[in-house]
């Protein structure tokens, strides 16, 4: 069933030893919600853990370097940040179907759980974990505050992404009232970059391609470029917007070579062009403006695949 | 004389017929303060003109658009965003020793005028003028939203340099009410970059030193490498806080070579390393994480000059 602000403030309130799920390969906003979550809890004395099916980048370990592992048996589960059980991942299998209170912003999200809490309109999953933890009159320590501005920071591309609204401001003027140091957040999540991840831009520059008078925007990333610069997987994830910025193009799609017969692609839109359109004709799915499919074929079929179902909607097929 | 805001809310309502000054070379800030306070006059029924020595650039066309000349003869000089007179630039000469009201965010403002005010604290001028409205009781205007907005963005990166705080995210949160596309303000002003400048990228990355273990950046931008690319001189100045974003540079020193004798340095630095005290040894100045110089001097005499300082920094000479 569908459950409000007070419904979830009340369940936390009258029940203990929570466990709190992340979804697998995670991101600023599910760690920061896990853990925004774990530490709000912890803070009026309820047990609780987070749980990953993956290990926690080392750039969002400073989210919990104050948790702490105890004895703990858990006896209400609570997803954040997950649209799917099938995005738990291998670790997380066994609470299938067994999940309390899923809490998330994806619009997509399958209401999986015995209560469901999904704000589409939220910039962020941590901006929902904000209102909870205000619903519950929790005092904000500065790593809450780390945790959920790190969510809003991830998922607005630090403010500026269309999703960003006067309340994701709001609740980043309460958050900056507490004393940490917002921009080094910044500077680690978005700015800072590696020699071999600027060695992989200038591959990634080289090869790009245009079609459709420069509407469409086409760059690969090949293992072969990724072996060359030297550059880590983490890294190689940071690209997916960057055809996109180029002036003139309004479909930015980002081919990533897996392996000689398994793709992934990014689609990035702007303009009324639809990428969650145009991934799910391969099977994928996504945002409007964000979204992605995957090929088992090769980088150059995958590109002509691709081209000529672009090329029918740009002529309006 | 020194005035707070309510000086500047009786100012403005007691007289009438305000020229508005912005600095030469305008940017985000003084373009969207210049426009922002004189929307916000008009609305109340009075009198003001915006003059800037130097052309609006075409990324901020979209704040005048609604901007009308008409018969006007000044009586009330106002500055905004201009720290000191020596900014005004060959148009505005005659300005010289005439501000009524200089409203500004400059720590190192020289208030020259009649009646001075100016906040520090402020990450952006257009936050000031936002705070003037307000006090002055005035209905923002979308138009008003998006010149107060495009300064805030302008000069905290989009809400990711240090000097962003609770109060700017405050406003922002009052902004977004009004109903514009803040997004893709954003995207025009700090994502979208020409094949031109992407290629200007290429040979920055390419030409890129680094000294000291890391610790320092060198970036060089020459006409030679300008002119092979294409890039526009707007473009070119896009890049003062490219090389501090690779992992480990903590001082980052972009030279552009204007001509083969004279050369403008940008310095941006990280931690406690101070770019204002080292462009003061070469006559510039600036704040601590961000300052600039020039030097009547080739690129190379440039840089044997600065490594040399940096060295002694370093070493704690």
């Amino acid at each position: 069933m569908n459950v409000n602000l007070n419904d979830i403030r009340n369940f936390l309130l009258e029940h203990d030893n929570f466990l709190i799920l992340m979804h697998q390969n995670p991101d600023g906003d599910t760690t920061g919600s896990g853990f925004g979550l774990y530490y709000g809890l912890k803070s009026i004395g309820k047990n609780a853990r987070v749980l990953c099916s993956d290990d926690i980048p080392d750039i969002y370990k400073f989210l919990n370097k104050e948790y702490q592992e105890t004895d703990f048996i858990e006896q209400f589960v609570i997803s954040v940040d997950i649209g799917s059980e099938n995005l738990f991942g291998d670790g997380l299998e066994k609470y299938k179907g067994g999940v309390d209170l899923n809490i998330d912003h994806h619009f997509s999200n399958e209401n999986f759980a015995k209560y469901n809490y999904v704000d589409a309109t939220s910039a962020s999953t941590t901006q929902i974990i904000y209102e909870v933890l205000d619903k519950m009159d929790i005092d904000l320590s500065i790593i809450m505050g780390r945790c959920l501005y790190t969510g809003i920071c991830t998922d607005t591309g630090c403010f500026r992404y269309r999703n960003t609204t006067s309340k994701t401001h709001m609740i980043a003027s309460k958050l900056l009232e507490l004393d940490f140091d917002h921009s080094e957040i910044v500077y680690n999540l978005m700015e800072s970059k590696s020699l071999q991840k600027l060695e992989l831009e200038k591959h990634i520059i080289n090869n790009m391609k245009f079609y459709f008078d420069g509407i469409v925007g086409i760059a690969y990333i090949t293992q072969d470029m990724i072996e060359k610069s030297g550059a880590s997987q983490y890294e190689v994830d940071g690209f997916s917007s960057f055809v996109r910025q180029i002036k003139g193009v309004e479909i930015g799609v980002t081919i990533k070579e897996k392996t000689k017969t398994f793709c992934k692609v990014s689609i990035r839109t702007s303009g009324n062009y639809d990428a969650s359109m145009i991934c799910s004709m391969f099977g994928g799915g996504g945002h409007k403006n964000a979204a992605g499919c995957i090929f088992n074929t090769s980088v150059e079929d995958a590109l002509s695949e691709l081209l000529e179902r672009i090329k029918k909607i740009i002529d309006g097929v």
